[in-house]
């Protein structure tokens, strides 16, 4: 089977660039962002930051360092963040906060991975006591990856944001993927943004850029954010090739996310997932036996991801068109009828 | 008011060593345990081992130096211990597996402390996966002081520890007051000691001794827990001054604890609290006024904890007799009634 | 002045993508390097583990990134690595070693840092001892960054190498302009590797790549070091643009680097420098005034380095040719003069 | 052999409590110093502090607590502390300051420890620069262990305090045998602590109290501390029982000092040692078998200290009188005689 033939919905970090991203990459102006002189880094910093209402912005080599130096902004060694327990923070980046910051994590098993402010709120534990681990933050997922690409309920994060303007406790959004929340809801990014002290986004995800994710928050903290940066090996010199590529994609497929949200609703339907249970770019069956059908479907040029022994996961993007779908829907349906 | 006259029900960290603890203080045989040459030292790590059915153990000066070398001993750096969400290494060592160890913890919310296997044992992560938190270790507390000194039950742990056994997930006892829990359960210490990789019990703690706790685990665990105990700065010189009290508290004051349960139960009774939620030496009173209650009582010379504004919580000891309990029980019932 | 007519010389990282290598880029074979598939990754991977004799190497996003993993691989928290007190890995990247790792960096000041295998030797410490802080790894770096670019010599690499296979501590390499090394030593890329159990390089320096650094090891220590990547948030999705850079880089930038150190020795002579001090493509100046030069000369569109008041740094590389060399000569000659 | 003839001249470590700091150990006021209520420890602290001119201090389990929390006091994680690479505080506390603090520690090889304060400071680098590993304090260590017990030039610690007022660099004094310098030089103990933001005093070494150290410096830094000490497991509940022994150490052990210092300079004599290198209480042999030595002294109930393989330590305390000294200086000259 040739390559090109691939349907993979394993992740939207699979997608590879587009023709006519290499070329704005070909052609990016570039200079060395350690000394803060990529024009083209700059440009990208500065344009997210405004999308989200920060103040400043810093282009980080990935997701995880992005939520991971936000984190360590509002919160010192030896405090705790708080957030669900299959929240990205603590599932998939292998224990950083601690490994690297001395920061605890203290999580509530949630329903799914939704936002319930409260039930938060209710484990908040009182900073600066002589025995107690403070809680200097709450983290928030939105959407959520391992709760199927669930949209975080604003009621719920605006009870949150006002709420920790009166404790002092701070909000960290892992906005990994806040693009296909804000078109999924129909709620704007500066509205996400400003119920968050930090927030880190993914241009690597559905949007389709090759690397990197931005860091926004104040510039006192950017400029802390900066040193902590270089400290993990994250400075970059002439980068501005891959931000040039962030730039491109938040201008041309920033709006097309629809088109995956659509997909992944088609899919449902046609494997008999209840599409009510697709809210962005993501399906979650349930009850399944994985192994065999990642295997089956890999065979046939189909790629999906197992969570776990039962669970699969099938996530659209860019790079799966209709017929990519339609495939997809095809062999996966034939397969789970047996 | 006399000082003598006090009755501290804090806690059961309080209490002051008797006379007789004090003579065996005063004569106790020493050396340089830096050096591994103090006897009286050397004695306690051998008795505590034994008791618990470990090869050895490690005099500590706190209970958090024992828990958080213990987690280390089976969790990297980068890895996680689950336990719950009101487990004493979370709640009350400030952090500090995270901050010192670079040891993430995680947490489930629990039914009041009680340990529920299955509901850790879900929240288990595979280790040595190229993204995720692998989860290395449960930590059972046991009895659970934010449980109201509630007893873990038998069958639970043992259920823990067979699957344990099977996943190669360590399983660690915080035995801050497992004495108690022996005791009112009637489960012998080497039963619980068996049922647990590394173990961290508390000589000052119900025992009454000043100073000190004992980590057990494996010989070839030990021994890199001295390592750590140095780091940490927990290596004393002549300690066996402490080790000798420890020792003494386990000749004389191991099966007086049944005094401070039936204590407990008594206050429960005269305060209208349901007995049968006083499985130990702890009673709790919830919805009521507790920033009130500890002043008024304060006032009259009974000191009580307030475990938040609409929470106290009541412990019985070695120093409060049954004449302490009598006038404390006159005075919180007469405020209660208020 | 036009920007075109810079004469860049603060140092050999501000180079950019040539024509031909932006081409390179923007046709490269990519995919998720996360998941371990992208082909101009591995094949970059593969060829500069083979340049160096060791079985795997891992592209990382910086040089800071390769040389703090690359000291974890062979140094656990608690231990040390001992290297000079120039040494990039203690001076520059920010007390990571410490800061992230837990490990302590001890170093000894060496006569312009050049290797003195006695003297760090002489300062090893036995490890597993019960108080020692033990020795695990001695750091060096070739050519030398605050060392004006020298080149450390063979027989003390090689005498340093042969004691540290009977004594069981490591080597790590810094080799961050290790080819600058080569090329003017004359000694192939495979001696330095095999002086090393692990060793960092950068295509994002003399190689004029834009970004990245590849670091080497065997094959089960890079399988860690990937981990340990993940968790600092350097693992990245479509690296391949950049990877491809780094092979074109050693492709067409490897042999040029004798022209820079033609070029920086010419400086020299028209600076009054002695020229056997110049080893590589760095010129220092001391004793002058360094804030007064540097923006003289920036005022004229030369760009240079303040070591420290009294010190200047000029560095030549790919995007500085004769002319620049000698404009900048001739108007830092001339300031000299005054 | 019976016991009681031994001679321990491994260190002033090994001290034993007299029978008059028993009784006062046994009759000693106590209560839980983790709620701050041990009016023994209370008393020795603010002793402690203002025998130093500090505002406030902190008892703590050992020398090595003392210290590290002292540099974590003036050092940020990613910072680092200077010091001479054979400080205590980088060569017997086991990479604690890295391992737990994430502190590096930078290090010049001196002139057999003595403190050349022109020396460290060339050495200090700016903090807050975008990529420097930043000096936040130079560590002091007097007497110096492994310089032979030597006392530190008053004026290059009052050079090294004054420069450090004018850098914003901060003190560190290890005065683990601080009594011994100040003894030995008349200089008194204020001025030495007066010459320090933070400083570490050891109770355990030459004042003969069993456990135990005190770290002095503001009230601000000291509630810090607090919290520090309290997640490394340094909180100790009824501690007073320690603490009055250091403060009968206090009243009875300090001024006979010097004696042992008398004692020192008396071993040198007999053993051909030039008493001008004995500035306190220890002497040096270099060149010597000194694992022979060690076992041969030992076979006849002299205990000595192996530094290295050609360098012996023999340590004045206490428990040994002049005719252990004599006995030490007739077996040990026969012994190098042969």
């Amino acid at each position: 089977m040739a390559e090109h033939s691939l349907v993979d919905l394993r992740s939207d970090t699979v997608t590879r660039p587009t023709p006519a991203m290499r070329r704005v990459m070909a052609d990016a102006e570039v200079g060395d962002d350690v000394y803060g002189e990529d024009p083209s880094i700059t440009a990208l910093e500065e344009r997210v930051a405004a999308m989200f209402g920060h103040e400043a912005g810093l282009f980080v080599p990935s997701g995880t360092m992005g939520n991971q130096i936000g984190m360590r902004l509002v919160c010192e060694p030896g405090q705790e963040v708080l957030c669900d327990a299959d929240a990205h923070v603590v599932t998939y980046e292998m224990g950083a906060a601690a490994a690297i910051f001395g920061i605890s994590t203290r999580t509530v098993v949630s329903a799914g991975g939704r936002l319930d402010a409260a039930q938060l709120i209710e484990q908040v534990r009182p900073r600066d006591n002589w025995h107690l681990t403070g809680t200097a933050a709450i983290a928030v997922e939105n959407s959520h990856n391992r709760g199927g690409g669930l949209v975080q309920p604003l009621a719920e994060l605006q009870e949150l944001w006002n709420w920790s303007r009166r404790s002092g406790v701070a909000v960290h959004l892992d906005g990994a993927r806040v693009w296909n929340a804000s078109v999924a809801a129909g709620v704007d990014l500066l509205t996400y943004g400003r119920l968050a002290d930090t927030a880190s986004v993914c241009l690597s995800k559905g949007l389709g850029a090759p690397v990197g994710s931005v860091l926004v928050a104040s510039a006192e903290r950017i400029a802390t954010a900066r040193l902590w940066r270089k400290r993990l090996g994250g400075g970059m010199r002439q980068a501005g090739v891959l931000a040039a590529a962030g730039l491109h994609a938040l201008d041309h497929h920033l709006p097309r996310l629809a088109e995956d949200h659509e997909h992944a609703r088609l899919l449902a339907k046609r494997l008999g997932v209840d599409p009510a249970s697709v809210e962005t770019n993501m399906v979650v069956l349930d009850d399944v036996d994985a192994p065999m059908l990642a295997e089956a479907a890999k065979a046939q040029g189909v790629l999906i991801s197992q969570v776990s022994a039962r669970r699969i996961r099938l996530v659209t993007h860019l790079d799966v068109d209709r017929a990519g779908i339609d495939r997809a829907a095809d062999l996966l349906g034939g397969l789970l009828d047996r």
